[in-house]
């Protein structure tokens, strides 16, 4: 297990595609935020504001990539980075654990 | 939207009932956790250890109470608490954000 000490956790959890995807927000001394998410399987499509890398705890998905038609498999301890401003699809294959950093 | 400050966050997703309930580990700087979770709709059974405060912080569930066969409907901003070492069912009706506060 690891950890993040010394960080503020918004309560409310962020729910996406009915719960499909949730996730809660952590914001750190310097004032970056994190979220750390659970993607249950199905197909979800998201835009990025900032850009973000995306931290695979556990699980199993397809990646397909902003302008990409090729299908990219990422397990658990695998990460990808995503640009600012880009959309991304991810086919969840097994429930998966993530952690999100936004970029700044 | 409310926050918890100064606070440890585990990173890795508590998961249960096949990714139907998944939780957080928050630990604050006395010692004491909580876990911030969603529920998908579905029916599920828990057994506490330590007695729990669940503070429903949106949603809608039904509760069965350990030793009792009436069902409360229980909805956002509503609580319940849990005996230790007993027994609890949920049928939860839409997707479910709670706050579990493991008591002494």
């Amino acid at each position: 297990m690891s950890e993040f000490t010394n960080v503020t956790v918004v309560r409310e959890a962020n729910v996406y595609f009915n719960g499909g995807v949730t996730s809660r927000t952590v914001i750190f001394p310097d004032g970056t935020k994190k979220t750390l998410g659970i993607m249950l399987p199905g197909e979800y499509t998201f835009n990025t504001g900032a850009a973000e890398l995306m931290e695979i705890l556990s699980g199993e998905l397809d990646l397909k990539r902003p302008g990409s038609d090729l299908w990219d498999r990422i397990g658990g301890g695998e990460s990808f980075d995503v640009p600012a401003n880009s959309s991304f699809t991810m086919k969840v294959l097994a429930v998966t654990d993530y952690c999100c950093s936004f970029l700044a």
